[in-house]
């Protein structure tokens, strides 16, 4: 290979020039050799945050970054499946939809990242679970795999190392929102992480990294890309996210729920969306031959309580307490709990998933500012936008660790709702659209 | 000041939102201090890039990189005057100027830059005089500027030291050619050097750093700005650089060029366009009441041959060998010269300036891949564009120190050189066009 020229890259990135993917490659392997430093790197993902790179360019990124660390092989396995979430407020769906696709056929291997700003991580919320470990070598990740069908464990740091490197970059660097950096950094650790079928839920909204619908498709669009590019079988969901999703935000408060969803209870967006996920888990792994099939195994899971046996399992051979399952009342619960009351009546028109997961956090449910997240701080959404209500009635429940945080959290719920006219068309739809 | 935050800087500079001069200032002086990194400098001057910075912004880039270093103090000297040149082929229009304006009643402290990229830089050429010293201390230069009223010498590593790292860094990571970073690398410098009028040289054209009248202007109009906030007077002329300024291009054939324009010969262009810097470095100094009374000025230190004297006297000052300025043939001069003849008729209708660069380049008239510039070397343009020449005409004097190189250096120069038909208009204009 002729010499790679790292500033004529950066020259022609600036220029808006189209790059082949021989120079894209060249310049992950000459950044991890040194031979790039780390003032070219920002340089130039300064450049892509701006004048963006082809669709192809950023499949031979993503590749590129692949190689530069291990790869998880489960290619002896059948019908692997993985999802990943752009990250949201409440969004406990792969918490539901990886149960529910493994009862229904799929296996199920999922590396998941801690919280990310404001969002929960999933590992993060399965940690609520005593005595649970993410921490599998990615020999105990493919063996669980293999012998449980369900998998969900925290990002093995050998997996697109070069990933960990420029993501830091990055943040230093104001270069975080750029969407073929965002779609290389997530689809480099889903593709080393081996299943053969990758659903995505990208999150659109006010509580979201992806503001509006158009910034929501291209990005989905263009992680299909990479991934189908790269052989794998690709989906993705458009999920609203101006509201946190389901009703509770925090992470045992999660889990319960995402437990009551297997039970065939909980809130009907987060119960959709996770048999929607798991359907197309299902459809895109090949463990079903239609959509019709993958649904009708995806709702016998739920139904006949295999998902929610699929979850217990994969909590006993992860270590963890599988009793919380049956009972998540077993789940660390808040010392103090009180409720919100509304002031008047009317409907919910405005609720902010953004400043909801801001009182969450400041109960101390993140890791911002903190040694360690206590899991079991946070809220539950009695009413969600779009409903009506009475003065006095419950609207918000909220659950402590310290009492004095309490009235900080009231005004702080307060700021992040509206109530208005009852008669106001109801704003509210939970519309899953689909990419594929 | 409130803790400067550079992701936040750097993120509204990649939004194009105004940079007010605090938060630039306190950019350059957290980089001082180590608190940016070479990364986030990189991410911050790639967004300079692209999304530009309004002219107070560059206007207070320019003035914290002047704190960040020492000031040359000419403030109790009168008619402090100083040039600058973007860079060109064959512009020794500083040897020039410089000595006109210094015989015509302004004192001339200027500080100059190496050669940089394919154009020659002015130290460069002087030092061609045998003995001639330019690296002196801020002290000698600002007791040269009293006792002789002139001095050139090279870059003081004292002023504007970040503008020292912020180069080799724009160098790295392809961040060069962005109005305000050149603007404000080159005003830093200028600024720092003392001279109360700065008047400025910007070149145009296939041999310049700057292609077009609309690039030359905004960054002439840019310096302005930025000098005249900082209480200096100012102006630019856009001047053009399609085929080389004058005839001789290569260290001592150029400095003895610019002898030829002192002596009252030389080449028209390069003639009238140092008498024109000249002109205005008297005015702008406050050395002549008006353009007239400065323009008869500059002509009588030339036609009474005081600038030439100032030349020489400025010479044995630095140390070098004065006698060179009587007798330029005591200059280095090449082993083996050759001419290039016309091989038709015809008026030659295209000659680039960048490519004559290359071909004294290859003769080793650069530091570019050697240790050391050959002094002696270049070409002497017999003819240039709008000129008419037979078939055997004389057309290039080249000079060599290795009679191997001629052969390539022909080549080469037929490249740069077109002849067309003699009926052709002549494309040739040399037009100084003032911004003030």
């Amino acid at each position: 290979m002729a010499q790679f020229d790292v500033i004529e890259l950066i020259e022609d990135t600036k220029q808006g020039n189209a790059l082949d993917a021989e120079r894209v490659t060249g310049f992950v392997t000459a950044f991890m050799a040194g031979e790039v430093t780390e003032a070219q790197a920002s340089a130039w993902m300064m450049a892509v945050c701006l004048q963006g790179i082809s669709d192809d360019a950023a499949s031979a990124l993503t590749a590129a970054m692949v190689e530069s660390g291990k790869l998880v092989d489960l290619s002896e396995l059948d019908h692997t499946a993985d999802k990943h979430s752009t990250g949201g407020v409440g969004d406990k769906v792969s918490l539901a939809a990886c149960p529910l696709a493994a009862a229904a056929g799929s296996i199920v291997a999922k590396m998941s990242g801690r919280g990310l700003g404001h969002t929960g991580g999933t590992v993060d919320k399965l940690e609520s679970i005593p005595g649970f470990r993410t921490d599998l070598s990615a020999k105990d990740f493919r063996a669980q795999a293999q012998r449980v069908g369900l998998v969900i464990a925290a990002q093995s740091h050998d997996l697109s190392p070069v990933d960990k490197r420029l993501y830091a970059l990055r943040h230093d660097t104001a270069t975080v929102d750029s969407p073929p950096l965002i779609a290389a950094s997530v689809m480099s650790k889903k593709l080393a992480a081996g299943a053969s079928a990758i659903v995505l839920d990208v999150k659109c909204g006010r509580g979201a990294f992806m503001q509006s619908p158009e910034e929501a498709d291209h990005l989905a669009r263009l992680m299909c890309h990479i991934g189908e590019s790269q052989g794998r079988a690709m989906a993705a969901a458009i999920t609203p996210m101006d509201q946190p999703l389901g009703r509770a935000v925090g992470h045992a408060l999660e889990v319960t729920e995402a437990v009551e969803v297997l039970r065939g209870e909980g809130p009907p967006d987060v119960a959709e969306l996770a048999l929607q996920i798991a359907t197309s888990m299902v459809l895109l792994s090949g463990a079903a031959p239609s959509l019709d099939d993958a649904r009708a195994r995806v709702e016998k899971a739920r139904s006949s309580g295999s998902a929610l046996d699929k979850l217990a399992e994969m909590v006993r051979a992860q270590g963890g307490d599988r009793r919380v399952i049956d009972d998540p009342a077993r789940l660390p619960s808040a010392r103090s709990i009180d409720v919100l009351r509304s002031p008047t009546s009317g409907r919910i028109t405005w609720l902010d998933a953004l400043r909801i997961a801001e009182v969450v956090e400041s109960l101390g449910g993140s890791r911002r500012g903190r040694k360690a997240i206590d899991h079991s701080v946070g809220v539950r959404l009695l009413r969600k936008q779009g409903e009506d209500v009475s003065p006095g009635d419950p609207i918000v429940e909220i659950h402590a660790s310290d009492p004095s945080s309490l009235d900080d959290a009231k005004t702080r719920i307060g700021r992040a709702m509206r109530v208005g006219d009852p008669a106001a068309p109801d704003p509210t739809q939970f519309e899953i659209r689909w990419i594929t």
